[in-house]
């Protein structure tokens, strides 16, 4: 009289409302549909959520997009992740696209938060067992958590794109100032392309004082490729641009993985100087964020293909050849 | 050679951005001011906050008001805290004189948060030590945190503004539902009046169908106090004062310890069903949320108690004295 | 060379030794037997368990009902708990029908510990991942537990009772208090009757000393039906009983999920004044404490139906249809 | 406007309700009495506590004694710690001068729990910082409690006792079997005695049936001290006994510390065999329990100078200095 | 469009660098290879390791010896859980057959370390879900870890081994020290053998100086077992043996479990006072840890056997059908 | 009959082994002494740690120097940890100069150990309260503990010695490789110089394959000052030398904190072609480790001000007033 059943497992997925688009479309290259899901706000800003389908043993992939009003997006997916624990899911992984403070990974100043830890530790506190994210702000993050990150790399399918493209230029690679140039490595030896780099340099005879941005590399009749991990306000990266047309730059071409795109980077970025920039929709593009020049690459196939490799228990290592 | 000091406490008081006068008002009761804060938001939502002075073993204080906007404000709170932590104070406070989140405070049906549950992991999460409130929606939530929870009763000092402007007047306590008959029970004992109840009651000719509101006890020509913990839209409490003047009430004053006010609050309690509103300050009223008729006490004196016992290890039930 | 194996599960259900009956007609209703345990206490009463087969990698429901000796049964639980997580159990699950110390859900006055608070950190402490029980005290008690609970309703079992026995005669559901109000308008709403309150209420001329008992509503001729989730020593249900008697109600007759009984319970039920006594099995009622007017029914479907659910990835909502 | 404030530390007794006179005795040498507490049953056996004064900050020494009806008194010491926690106690200290379980501190078979380590769970979850306890079973239970564990040793003060009346007589040690040989060694240490063991060993002729009592060393014409960490029923130190009588003892006493004296215990130990018995009251000792060749010493005093020592920061190992 | 699969499990070994050979043999038994492992130390000790393979989803066991160089051996293990653990290994099982810090198992003075407590605390936070071992010095520390832990006995094996090799001559078990004796008692009933103890005892004329060591029962003619769990630099056991000869013993062998052999116990066992060592290869041995009279039972069919029940969720008991 | 004390606080410095210079160096400077410590290592390799003096109630900092055989010091460290909380020591800080595998702060590939967030991990485990290190390889570091971490710098020491000794020379701030550019960015504002940097830098026309250092900045005839953070091998910093020699650099000058010096490191930085080798003592600088050009700066002085501003509630902040 022994009681035993196949412990099948099921795969759920469900999304916040900041970019309830993307998950649909990860959910339909999955063949499935994100869970139905009731969710609102009271008049004093509380957000409520309701699954309307048992949750009940499932292995769950919480997706949200953490764009502007991002504590509203943060706090709707802790109280989804904390729904799921008390609806018995076996297993929850929060799908951070763009990871939520990213930029406060340590104390800059004494007695400050270390808010992307903090993040970790909120998730955690909910009930998450895991976190699935695209090109951390810095990899140390993946260590601020106590469980597995899955870190997703947006690079491959951004440089293949820009490598059919602009397979008949003469490109070159350009890391927009000193902090950013092992990443800009790396694109510059996917592409088999030359490296450049700006660089914030002090005068000699002036020092403390005046500062010059400094090209280093050949970049006069070239195809420049500037690369960084997000796009805010386009001020650095445009102030970079400019540089490379004062070089003699053919062309001046963006890779970004977020595009924040907070306000002025629109207006800097369709002005003439950048002549294209791609991104990918690890966080929503609304219509006033679409302009002629801009590409976007969706990243929800990279994303499916992830969640199908954990929920089968597959390398996610696999999905990026040229890596790991 | 042996090193000693002797240990003395340091009582800090910081303030979120939500409520920044009723902090400033608790601190300047104690005798000190509010500990300088930066504190702003990126474009994209963004929370960022540093203390300026050293907080390095102090006794803190975390106060924040938490207001419509409300994720924004529990997120900063959550920051400061981490913050604390980080720069070694000894022990950490939060002060959330309206609790966020307490109305889900269980699941009403299944596959929902527990929210006002997950705020207080949050909470400790961060790095809380403590939790004080004023007027919880339910005293469960007490339960929901592992530590000590600092509860404080508004109570007595609406009741004695009450006694005092209407002691003239024949006062009848009135439970605007039947689920708060328990909280009348007590304000009616206090002020030495009789209770009335307004119940939803069925029609027993027509079941499940009709519902009518019953006044249960005699109010003609009565003063009427409804009481609440917290008023919102201020949708019952008022169809409740309707009532009561159809059932012959000669005045209805409403006291309540939470303003949250949201539309169409305003305009419908300062429409002249109700004679005089009384809340507190536990949530920021700004001038749109004025009006003739309403009268605001300052929380202030009793949060400043409170913390003034909890740092110097003194009775904080003293401060209820015909309670505990 | 990969050795894989499929992953199935396993039920067992073990029991302590306050209400084996309970659990075993739980587990012949789910086709099974209570495993083998060994179970003694030793002279100075300390408890011993020892399972006699293997529980390793099993999905485990420990039942125990928290009978009068309640620290032991509670102290039994925790050790089979223990011993479950030691012998690499994959999954336990507390199913305390009767939840221990509900009824201290709050600090009532200062420097009084949370003891429902206390059971769930215990259960968890010694290894519990979910617990399941009935008609809790308060639903709040839910957010007492970092993790699922299962929690059922014996109401749609109880009301059908009443529903087809008492089909032919005029119903009125009766709240023996003002704090049970809510539970009662569910009855009431299931039902399709009236509602009656009982109500303890002041004299307004001589307030703070003398109370009376006050009914709400008319129950004259009816059959009233008094709810309740527990009868302790039930002093305020007879008391609500003859208040009905003394109005004229024709039969009263009264229901609850857990039946305590403790003394003089029986015999304040048993001596007339109510006609039926209608409780579930989820406490023990041993031979003294069953009397002619009592109706025991047997709560096992419901429990059974809600292990196989939780076994299953099933919903236990979909267990009461009327409610989730 | 600085505020501070020095930060002294208040010393705080509470007792449960097991064996309030040694809380008392401790507290009066430690000049000062035990708090008021309120505490009782209710009618189904659940436990109820109340402080009657403040706790908030104090330093909290939580005494209960863990005699039969053993499951009530650790109950009630995890209700005492809990609503210590709550009140804002600043550490609590659980005195448990006998462990409760100590005895199951191993799986001596599979599918066991290891009750004593779930003890120092239960003590933590509830909310202890620290234990003290005298002469634990095994000394490896302190590894249980991740925390400090005082343990204090009795047999100073039971040896003194021994050495001072029988100074003029032919002392031997005897260890009552072969698992408790390292024991009697410090014994015979600190007396400056001879050994004996009394081992249970099987006939080489007749291997796996038979066993004997086997005295090793002469005890002919001596006193005979026999001792042990506790007596429960007294059958295997009364057989002990009866051999070194066998064997030409002159005179057999008995020390322990730890006075179980389950049923038959008094009964064999006052028979005649054993000459006198001597312990200490970490239980209490009951009237029935007392006998006329009983020797009972208090170990209030060594409580309490380590609760002295452990508020003040100073050594516990210096009351053992022939020890530590 | 629901999306479910099985959940099968899949096995994993992986090894530390300290005893690869155990490893190697343990993985051929189950049919199946270790997985493959990059691990080297850098210039200045510090370990790295990597995992050639994906560990999604697997039930690893982390096979590690704790040979000399000990503190290197645990954390190369930590540091192979912490990489599964982020790698998303299921289950992550510590096979440590001769646990480390394990005679420092409770403190035999103040302010030592529980170190075999704190081998736990480390493994837990590392990410251990279970432990396995074989022989623990004292039982106890099965505590010490809050969850499962699987005991393994090696007495069968050897005595085994003795049982045929020396069933032609008259066997004595012999217990090496007073501290030892439950042990060899259980070879004793095993064997079917009489039992022996060698006893450091005082000269009562002599107190406090002069010890010696005392035979208890009768060897002369006879081939004695002498038995422990682990030989370190055997000077204890190997005084034993000259004791055991001294009284007429035919001949001395010698059993144990984890052969540490620091210096100079090679030499000390192979000088002739002992006939035949025999134990298992819990610890890697070296050429120069081999000599003549040394007899080496593989451990690695019974961590075999055991590793597979547990992955197979059978009873590891029934692998001691005399035991448990 | 209130028994209360003034809570004062006792500083008390211990030492690991790897460089007990260090520690009595930084006692030497607070005015006391390292508390006497009991250490060793049985045969195996097992370490043994007692604290002579009673460490109750005490502010205790764990001084350890990671040096080489790292795995040994980092063990040893965890269990002073654990004997400090065992005897009650009332606050623990783990100062640890040189961060254990701080290197090792990510995954570079998959399945490997965040080993830096272990370590923060087994120290938090052990019993740490609070850790203090010098210049963390990432500051990112910080947020791996989940507690205060007081990160010094030695930068304005060393800044302080370059910019008095050569304040006569003309100086370039050189960064030898492109990850390092930030940290050579502080030093040039700080010391008033301009920056150059060293990139290695693929060629154009043929990608993927050859390699070349690219200086950027002119160094002809100046002084130049190689900066890191640690010196392992020195293979970068001495081939960066090299380059600049090459570019007609008059002198190349190194400053580093950590002098990690594992072979061949001696011998690259004496042979002539770097001038002054500049490092601090944060780990134990054996003499073969010294040479003609190399100059050590004591890290105690830091420390010692570092520990006495956390034991007395200072800023830490302040010691860096050009920081923070």
């Amino acid at each position: 009289m022994e009681i035993t059943t196949s412990n099948s497992k099921k795969l759920v997925i469900v999304s916040g409302r900041a970019h309830p688009g993307l998950a649909a479309e990860v959910a339909e290259i999955l063949g499935t549909e994100v869970l139905p899901t009731t969710a609102y706000d009271f008049a004093n800003g509380e957000t409520f959520v309701r699954y309307e389908e048992s949750v009940r043993g499932v292995d769950a992939f919480v997706i949200q997009s953490h764009a502007a009003g991002i504590n509203n997006w943060v706090m709707e997916q802790l109280l989804m992740v904390d729904a799921l624990k008390r609806a018995s899911a076996k297993r929850i992984t929060v799908v951070a696209p763009f990871f939520p403070y990213a930029r406060q990974d340590k104390k800059h100043k004494g007695r400050e938060p270390i808010s992307a830890r903090l993040m970790t530790d909120l998730f955690k506190a909910a009930g998450a067992n895991r976190i699935m994210s695209v090109d951390l702000h810095t990899p140390q993050i993946q260590g601020f958590f106590d469980g597995p990150v899955d870190h997703l790399w947006a690079l491959p399918m951004l440089a293949d794109y820009v490598a059919q493209k602009y397979s008949s230029e003469e490109l070159t690679v350009v890391s927009p100032d000193s902090g950013r140039v092992r990443v800009a490595d790396i694109w510059a030896e996917r592409l088999g392309t030359p490296l450049a780099i700006i660089h914030k340099r002090r005068d000699p005879d002036r020092p403390n004082q005046v500062e010059a941005h400094e090209l280093v590399g050949d970049v006069s009749g070239r195809t420049c490729l500037l690369v960084d991990d997000m796009i805010d306000t386009a001020g650095t990266i445009v102030a970079a641009a400019k540089a490379l047309k004062d070089n003699g730059a053919a062309k001046v071409i963006v890779a970004a993985t977020h595009a924040v795109f907070s306000n002025p980077a629109v207006e800097r970025l369709s002005n003439g100087v950048v002549d294209e920039v791609i991104v990918t929709n690890t966080l929503p593009l609304t219509e006033d964020k679409i302009f002629d020049n801009l590409t976007v690459l969706s990243i929800a196939p990279l994303i499916a293909a992830a969640i199908s490799a954990v929920f089968g228990d597959d390398s996610v290592n696999k999905l990026f050849p040229g890596h790991a």
